[in-house]
């Protein structure tokens, strides 16, 4: 028996009755501001799981909880409402693909499925690095669209006038933009050495014109605090590992980081 | 004529029929601690090898044995029991894939074949790197479910509260209770340093209590031995050669590890 | 729900009726000859353009335009006529494959593509690198069969007696040899260190024979002092932001260069 | 339109009716120890072409040959006699895969084909590297049974006791077992440093008995030293353009090697 490979399994939850519902995706990145960011929604609107994805470009792991108990690598989309009427999606992943195909076919997929459930516009959250700390971060962004590009500036958004953006945050768009929807991508200003709250926050603000709700940003910082120990801690028990380890490739080091 | 690539070929050579099986999982890695474990079961309780499994990301080469013969890097699945009513199912491999694709479609055709012979639990061995020597190694785990963590706890395993479990071993229980089963990881503590015959007999004691059998663990030592002489000769032969060697890519080099 | 891999994906825009056109293709390499020479003929003959290609081993990353949409990266392929009844296609991208089965694939979809459009003869345009500047560049060649050699030769092209061609300038002749047609690859001499309008140039003036039409080149300096611009600030922002990044790998960077 | 990925494409030329015939495999690796052999059992019994193989995971590159035509990179697969009753089929290629999955497709692909015209053992022709000259170079080997080994064994062939051989002399033999097919690994000693006509007489005249059918190699030591000056050639023009080239990853090099 053969088995054939493929890059993403997708397994949806409930399929959620929605209207005119907006993505948000926020994926690990520099300064974890579209992670934060995304999560922060997703708990802040008690939104509800509707597809989980595995892709098989996620790094090989399981991570364990600090109940003991492991959990996948996996990436989760969430539906609910930030308001009365105001539908919400938010992708994020406990990590991003690691191979190039893997970060196209999970951002189809993603891309695909929110399409089904009648989502037109998607917006990124991603990091914007300048290696100095800001006290009111700016946002910069960049759209797939004059329309959505013009929509964002009114934003108080600053937009991109060159470079690129790579990763899930950048294809998200794209592969929307393929689809026939329109995309944006919402870069919060950040140093990039730190878990950057504020930088969250600055690109939560333009997403509250863009849903046309206010999003209280009130625990955002304390969700930050929270995340920095748990990246300090693997990454010291990954550095304590990797010292003590004789084949750094194969082993079942306590320590790794997704 | 065009041949579609697939990742694992899974060969079953015999269905069995069991009874309320489950499933241990020990693969190489640091310390040898889970495969040590493995073949230990497999020898001593004269299992039966029921599939078995090529994947295309196993390392590209085919070892020779002490008598000449060749043998290809495969996966094994074994059954049998460890005592009357005790059935249990073992599989190990050559290697794990050298592929972030491999580890997950192995890991999922295994878990696959186990749930349907009835498999409802899977435990993988793994070793828990510290770095020193232990004169009686603990066991640390972690598990898909709060009741197989409680299970576990009970019978004397320290449980991990933080980090990550790379590879297969990881792999291999999210992709059990991602199809429904259960899983925990046994960890032994070991030095990483060597063949480690007292890890693999901590994990192994845990196991009894799993199995809910006693587990004879008289052999184990003199099979790491064993191993160890085979280890140490190929890293020779494969220092040696690899200074020999001018195009150290496209050999065909006597002294390769897989 | 399972989702196959696929390499590419071909969005055809217009199935053209073409009078035994040829195909030219130019893709971005050293000096940006082919490339620069294929986005000429695509201005300079206002070339419809009749499929799009994205390749999963593209760099993940959209680039951002000066009016500040992003673009996904992808292939191209135009249709249109140089002269009348001088029927031609052109094929270029925003980047080559990063991997070998992409490139494989890539050339295969669009060799496939022309040959259904009537294509006979395929052209790559590509670089010879020779470290040092030329004010009148040679064009080298090789192609498919003795028949297109004779060809290019009777053109002004010096034939090349031994080395490779690589990556997708090799390929795309390649595989048109693999389905029936013939192809020729036109390379350019140059120093490889600037953006080349002289080489461009060059290889140009050897394709306006093989169309038996000529080519008007006059504003091709122009075009390429700006291509020399765009790459000259994306390098330098890419510097910049390379040094400001704690995680290289994982980030949103504006400076990515595709 | 999507188009799924494909590993390995096989192109029937013609389907023999062969009596009892034996595959013989030479690749390209050190010492082209078998390659050279392949080669020269091509030419010297005027093989016929029967298939060819083109992998993706082949150096995507084409070559240039020195009447100025190219050719892509691929394998084939030849059938003829060396004797009145002695039908053999010889697999060759211009490179081995760069990639594990490719290595492992290919392997299979030329396996069951073989198998498909009636071939029951397979014999691939490597190089067993010592890193000194030798007079009368040994020939090492392995096989996938006990009766092949006995069988080489009584041809003079020194056998391994351990260690690996890999790439695709180890994987053909490996995969032929998995068909139900015999396999030996013939392994002739070479220093490893020049192409080494010396070990290709001492596999071939091991292989002649397998045969039972001399076999003649007095051309032999010619085609290694045109081989030689190929290489040589190949070789500086690759350090030349690699100097000269400031995108050594993307770019028309001509001193490209295989």
């Amino acid at each position: 028996m053969r088995m054939k490979s493929q890059e993403v399994r997708e397994k949806i939850l409930h399929l959620p009755k929605a209207t005119n519902p907006v993505l948000v995706c926020g994926l690990p990145g520099s300064g974890y501001v579209g992670k934060l960011a995304a999560d922060h929604l997703v708990s802040a609107y008690k939104l509800k799981k509707i597809a989980e994805y595995i892709c098989e470009s996620f790094p090989p792991v399981v991570n364990v909880k600090a109940d003991g108990t492991t959990e996948q690598m996996k990436g989760e989309l969430y539906f609910g409402q930030v308001a009365r009427g105001k539908d919400i999606m938010v992708f994020t992943a406990d990590a991003q693909p690691t191979s190039s195909d893997g970060e196209y076919e999970l951002s189809d997929a993603v891309v695909k499925m929110a399409k089904k459930c009648g989502v037109k516009k998607v917006y990124t959250l991603a990091a914007y690095i300048t290696g100095s700390f800001s006290a009111s971060p700016k946002v910069y962004g960049s759209a797939t669209s004059k329309a959505m590009l013009d929509s964002i500036s009114g934003m108080g958004v600053t937009l991109m006038k060159d470079g690129g953006i790579s990763g899930m945050n950048g294809l998200l768009i794209g592969m929307a933009a393929l689809r026939g929807l329109e995309g944006a991508c919402l870069l919060g200003e950040t140093s990039g050495f730190v878990v950057d709250a504020g930088a969250s926050k600055s690109v939560l603000d333009v997403l509250s014109k863009a849903v046309e709700s206010p999003i209280d940003t009130s625990k955002l910082r304390e969700k930050a605090e929270e995340t920095q120990k748990v990246i300090s801690q693997l990454q010291a028990m990954s550095e304590q590992s990797q010292e003590m380890t004789p084949q750094p490739k194969r082993e079942d080091r306590p320590g790794y980081i997704g």
